[in-house]
Order: C-alpha cells, then structure tokens, then sequence
C-alpha cells in the first residue's frame, strides 16, 4: 500500500485525486485537510478512513467534531504543518495559495515525496524550495497538466541536453483578441474555458494568460532551467500537453485527454503507469493540432510574469499576490478584466526587488502587494 | 572513440552516417561496403581510412585496388561478413535487399550493437533476428525515422505499460486519391514525395503505402508488440515521427525536422544526445499537423502487409519479395502503379505458407515469389 495525503482534499485537484485512490486498491489515504468544506470532508472522512484530517479554523474544527468520529481533528496552518510529517510517503499539495508554502516546505523536511499542486510554491519561493528538496534528496513531481508532461518527456534523458522546454497554452477564450476587444469582455466570458473545466481564479487566469505566466516560473524551478529556454506556445486544443526539444533536434511531446487525473495519477504510478478508465484520445477525430505564437504585448500578465521570471528575487511573489487581489476584485467586477493588466504592471513597476529573499521577505512582498492593490480600489 | 562500421556506405543512410561521424570527434570508422559506387567509396577509403572495405564483386575488387592504397578489400557476402566481424562496437546495416540479413546475424553473434537501416532484415526474418539478438544480450537500434521515434517515446518506459503504437505516414503523394486515379498515375508523379528526399525504391512504396506496411512488420518484431498494438495514422506534414500510447492514456510523441541525420546520429548516441548543425523545427511556422485514418482499401498494400504480418511465416518475405520486383518493374515503366498492387495480392493468395520458418526457408520464399512476378511480364 502506497501512503498519500491530501493538502486541499474537497477542491477540484483533491478531489479527482481521491478518485484515482478510490479505484486503486493499493493506495492509503493517511491524512486529508480542506479550507471550509466540511460536509465533503465528512463523506471524504467516512469513505477513505484518514487517521487525521485537518479544517480552516477552530471554529470548523469543532463543528466537525460535532459530524464525525474516530478521526484526529486539527486545524490551520499547525493542523498542516502536522499532516505534512505525518506517516504518508506523498504530499499532494493542492491548496491554493500561499497557505500551501510552510507546509510544503515542513513535508520535504521530512522526506516526503511531493505532489506538487500548489502554484504559489514554485512561484513566490522556487528558489527555497529547490535548495531544500535537493538537501533533503526528495521528489517533486508536478501535478499540473504541463508540468506533467514535461516532467513525462524528461523520463529517460539528461537534463543538460535540453535545448529547450515548450510550454503549451489553450490561449484562453479571447485568443486573437486585441486591447480594445479585451477592455470590453465579460466576467461570464471570462469564465468560459474552451478545453478544461477548473477553479474560478485559474480560469480567469487561463483567459488573461498570467497562468501561463505562473507556470512559466514554475517551470524554470522545476526543472532547473534558464527562462531563455523556455518557450511558450499556443496550442488551441489543448491535446499536447507540453514538449521537450533537446540539443539533436529532437523533440518530445506529451499527448492525452485533458483530464486531470492523468496527471495525478501519474504522479502516484511514475515512472511506471497504470491503466484507468478515462478516455483515449484519438487523434484522427481531433483531426488537426494547431500552433501559434502568443501575443505577449497583447496578454500583458504573459510578458509581465516573464519579466518577473527574468529578475527573480521576489518579484514573482509581487506578481502572484498582485494578480489573485485582482482577479479577486475581477470576479467581484469590482475592476475591468484589463485593469488586471496594468494595475499589476504599476504594483511591479513600484515593487523594490529583494535578490535571493528569504521566506520573511517573500511572505512580506506578498503582503505588500496585496496592499497596493486594495488600496487603489 | 566509438568504433563503428557501415554496410552500404555510398547509399543514402550510408552517406549521411558518415557525415555524422564527419562532424565528430569521438567517432572512428572500421569498416565501410559498397555494392557497386567504388568512386565514391575511393573517397571515403580517403577520408575516413578505415581497415577494410569490400565491394559487390571480384571485378569491382580489383579495379578498386588499383585505384586506393593501404585498406584491405573483400567483396561479396564474404567481404560483409567478415566486416560483420570486425573489431567496431555499431554496425550500420544500410544495405538495401535481403542481402543486409546474413551479414547482420553475424554481427549479432559477434555481440554488435545492430543499427539497423535495412528492411528486409526485420520484414523477412524478424522472429529468428530477434531471437539471435536476445540470445547475444544486443541491442538492435532502429535508424528509420518512425522507429527511432517510437524507441526514443520508449526511452524510460515499460514495455508492458505500450497500449498502442501510432506508426505516422505522410500518405505519400497521392493521399486522398481513389483506386481510379491511382490506375492513371505516371511514374513521375510517384517520384514525387512530398516530405523526405529518398532512394526510388523507397519513395514509389512510400506512394504505394507498402512502406508504411513494411515498417508496420518492422515495428512488430523491434517491439516485440502484438499486431493488434499497432496503428498506422496519415500525418501528411511528417513532423511527428511516431507516437506510443501508454495504458494510462498519456502519449509519447517524438517531432523533428524530416532529416534522417536525426535518428542516425541517435543510434550512435542514445541514451544521450548531441547537439549538431540539422536546422530545429519551429512549430507556429509549421502551424497545424493534421491526422486522418489511412485508406486501406485503396492504397491496398498496406492493408496486405498487415495481413501478412497477421499470417506470419513467410508470407512477410513473400510480400517483401514480389513488391520489390513489381517496384522494378514499375520503375521500368513495365507496368502500371496498380498493377504493383493487384500482382502482390495475387502472389501472397498463391503462396504456401510456412509457419516460424529456417533462414534457408526464408530465402526460398523470397526466390520463388520473385519468380512468380518476373513469369507474369
């Protein structure tokens, strides 16, 4: 039996990752955690048998106490730094936000392998948590569709022949949109992803191309690569998950339905897979892939998340908290979609960069940002 | 130094192995044959200076040891045999026709890596092939484009995780024709391959589809897959070189440039690359690869060799066989491209079959299906 926990079990990540787990008879759930969710978390409770589970605050501590039994109930970020050292062998860490960084940072230490779900890691900290996962020898295995597939087409090869990674993007809802187009779009067309159904705030991230962005960051951390060797691609179907092209002209590529739980389970399986039951692409219905350049002057979160990716420090930590109190006030239309582009380019234009942060500093520029944007609203 | 020798050094494989090994510094060659180019192989003995060489025949011998000094020159299926034997680590089999098989079983059994750039060796004798390699503990390298493309998605994969292998065809010249155009084709037309610049032979059953079967044979025996496994898919842009499906529904694709020195230069290197002068693809200039079902009804000799990868036995090196003389045949304007294939199916529904034939057998069925087309013209 292999041991996983679930940092973030009744979101979308969490969720398709217990279903993997529910059709496997070999795997062991040790310990789940949840923001709010406590109704779900009971069924999840009852179904997979955790030893400990852990809520959002006290207060939904008790009320969970209330629901089920037989279960260590704990609570905040203690109750996730403390499911991060428990028994597992893999972390999924599928929170969202910067909530998910201390407890990231506690399960390396403790030698877990890591499921890496949770964008605001690699982005605000890549740099931390690299260091800290190559001194303690363990795995980061990404769960993310791109990151995946890159991850799948390295398997077997040596990283210092890569010539480059090719980062695919859908293009979001509003590929081949211009400015004036985009300074008109709707909250409700920006949540209308054409290939994958996720979250709120990463739709609208898909549709602004900042998830991109955020992956591009990512990506550098991940597999230790120069940003000049990272491209990003627009792929419209959303069928090629991501390629490698190495120093021969060779290119690798990652193929597959976009569902995500190829992804998760593969980060369970890897290097080896297993079969399931979602369904197999075929690329004669599919018919055709398209490629294209993005419009980085056009999607400016793109550029501006590359630029912050180029000067490092803790300016990507300043783009990702600028970026979630925007689409925050976005989702509230409190602001227009473009006024995520350039009020996110004022907050970095304004940001002092701090080289080589540590962990105080860069919780610190998260704060600051957020700052700035509530205080221009 | 890697000490490597080519069968078939003034062909087209045979050449731009040699530029490969040109263009290093850690590459030495051992031994080079030729059929009957005894100029350019003059050149060659010049500039690569190997050991020994051999040529088509006695006559060919001595004029070319009046022409080079300081090699030792053998002719004949003796001269490649014993080359076969010699002191290099990777042998390219780059001869064309059934003479590559002799001489590659003894390379085998002299614990050579096998690069293999010849068809027949696998489409005619792939079970005995095989087994040699297994018993000698070899490694057969395939130098094709489509296989190497499939071994380099197997790099770091398990072979019993393959759903499916997607072997991509460019559909030749005549993709979407229709059994009444293909009766009214020149011999021009057929030369004309949109993608690769090739030998004749090759290119008229790239516009046949019988390359694409033969392959498909190949690539049964290279991956020891069953037939069922394997999938032929039209890709008319010949940038993705073949794909594997794995059981977990993720596919491993393998994209390049159509230049040949790819897959060469893989086979000396792999698992490791090397940076070289081939120019890299870019796919938003390429845009869009499209992907259709192939049409076995029409272009028939596909659908043939599928059938007779299904039969086994000899019916492979009867098909190989008659398809090669019928090409002969069509490439002296003797008779019409759909008569190549009306005469293959004619001769496969009069043959004999022979199930896990002897070498000797083999040989027999590749002879008498030669006889049996010449005796119809």
């Amino acid at each position: 039996m292999k041991k996983i926990s679930i940092l973030g079990s009744t979101g979308s990540i969490g969720r398709q990752t217990l279903d993997i787990v529910r059709k496997s008879n070999d795997l062991e759930i040790i310990s789940l955690s949840a923001h709010s969710n406590i109704e779900l978390l009971k069924e999840q409770i009852e179904e997979f048998k955790p030893k400990m589970v852990s809520v959002g605050n006290e207060e939904l501590r008790n009320r969970l106490k209330e629901m089920v039994d037989g279960v260590e109930i704990l609570s905040g970020i203690e109750g996730m730094k403390t499911i991060a050292k428990d028994d597992s062998e893999i972390l999924f860490t599928s929170v969202v936000g910067m909530v998910g960084l201390i407890p990231t940072l506690e399960a390396i230490k403790s030698k877990k392998t890591i499921a890496l779900a949770n964008k605001e890691t690699l982005v605000t900290a890549g740099e931390i948590v690299m260091e800290e996962a190559k001194r303690n020898g363990i795995k980061i295995i990404p769960v993310d569709s791109e990151h995946s597939a890159i991850y799948q087409c390295l398997n077997g090869e040596r990283q210092n022949e890569i010539e480059k990674i090719l980062l695919t993007a859908s293009g979001g809802p509003f590929r081949g949109m211009k400015r004036e187009d985009l300074e008109k779009v709707k909250l409700e067309d920006a949540l209308k992803h054409p290939n994958w159904t996720m979250g709120k705030k990463i739709t609208i991230d898909s549709a602004s191309l900042m998830n991109k962005g955020l992956e591009f960051i990512e990506a550098k951390w991940l597999f230790d690569i120069d940003i000049d060797k990272i491209e990003v691609l627009v792929h419209p179907e959303s069928i090629v998950h991501s390629m490698v092209e190495f120093v021969d002209g060779s290119i690798i590529a990652q193929l597959g339905a976009p569902d995500m739980r190829i992804p998760i389970q593969y980060a369970i399986t890897e290097p080896n897979r297993r079969e399931n039951d979602i369904e197999k692409i075929d690329l004669t219905k599919i018919g055709q892939l398209n490629f294209e350049k993005p419009d980085i002057n056009t999607f400016k979160p793109l550029y501006l998340a590359i630029e912050s990716a180029k000067l490092g420090g803790t300016m990507p930590a300043v783009l990702n908290a600028a970026n979630e109190e925007l689409v925050a006030q976005f989702l509230n239309e409190k602001i227009r979609f473009t006024d995520i582009f350039d009020r996110l380019e004022m907050v970095l234009e304004k940001h002092d960069n701090i080289k080589r942060p540590n962990l105080q500093e860069i919780l610190a520029a998260d704060e600051w940002a957020r700052k700035e944007i509530i205080k221009k609203v």
